[in-house]
């Protein structure tokens, strides 16, 4: 398969060509994002999304069951990745590129799509893609937290009781909190706000 | 009418009984709180509150025109008042006392009920219920301590930078994500714990 060597710099093929393994799989989560910007949670099926990467019904079937999972895989793969810790060798300015990242991946197109599911689909479904916010936002950019902090500590920048996980907390708390009460965008300008009337106040030492 | 004048003292009138005005709402809004609690907000429609109300569907139509409206009000009145400022003459305490009422209005009947409401409803009407939250329990309690972390500030104790919009938003914020992100229902000592970890480092002078 062609896929399996990602070194070999073959064009991509016309859609008429036989694709097989993760590229086939990959043009169906994308297509899979594009049917849920254009139609929306309601109105993706797994025919639409066939469709779309013009390939068959039962080729996708055959990867997932069902809708929620197709979905809820689209949104983790498309959604930029929140696990690596900037090192900018000063906590304000790792703090600043992190609620960047995560304001960046809120609004990204599979961020944008994974909130208007989670508005529109039904109570059981939402808990499947909550999950999906948890392991794909929440816990990587709260790891992410833990070790700037951390850093800060050894540099004597942060309050050694500072690494604790309700203050490593704080920083998610207000992204969620005022991006659902306030409708925040989380501006560049707001972020360092946040972070100079609060984070840094909380862990200076 | 009895009910406007709410100073004599007589006893509940057997359900029977000619009910008007204020008296008959209040026995409406209750049984649709109970109604809420037992068949949900699927379950509940304005002939079953009619009939734990012991009246007309009629008189429940003529004050509330809909479903939504009469379980909006029902949540509202119900909802333990958050808007007076506790004033123990130190704001470790009085923060401590904020979020207690909080956690108790979360968890009182109406509360346990608009959240349930909120994960079964449609997206349309999650809105209108968000409204509820936003005005009878995120505004009163961030008037609350921004009134606690000013007296703070008066008396020396908090910093005067920290009377603003950013902090006064922390606890609200990390009441609502450690409750949906990590279930957490806030025993006294995880209270404690956050103000001593987060509320205190963040105000002190």
């Amino acid at each position: 398969m062609t896929a399996s060597r990602p070194s070999a710099p073959t064009p991509p093929r016309p859609d008429s060509a036989r694709r097989r393994g993760p590229v086939l799989e990959r043009a169906i989560l994308d297509a899979a994002l594009d049917q849920l910007a254009t139609v929306g949670w309601g109105g993706l099926t797994m025919e639409g999304v066939a469709a779309g990467a013009r390939t068959g019904k039962a080729a996708v079937y055959r990867r997932w069951p069902s809708k929620e999972d197709l979905v809820a895989d689209a949104l983790r793969a498309g959604m930029p990745p929140l696990d690596e810790a900037p090192d900018s060798g000063g906590v304000r300015d790792d703090l600043y590129e992190v609620c960047r990242r995560v304001r960046d991946a809120l609004w990204s197109a599979p961020g944008v799509a994974l909130r208007s599911v989670l508005h529109e689909c039904d109570a059981g479904t939402a808990e499947r893609f909550h999950a999906v916010i948890v392991r794909g936002m929440i816990e990587p950019s709260t790891r992410v937290l833990r070790e700037v902090i951390h850093r800060g500590v050894r540099r004597g920048e942060v309050r050694p009781e500072a690494v604790s996980d309700m203050v490593v907390d704080v920083i998610p708390a207000m992204m969620m909190y005022r991006t659902k009460v306030c409708g925040s965008e989380w501006t560049d300008a707001e972020i360092a706000r946040m972070i100079d009337e609060v984070g840094m106040p909380l862990l200076r030492a």
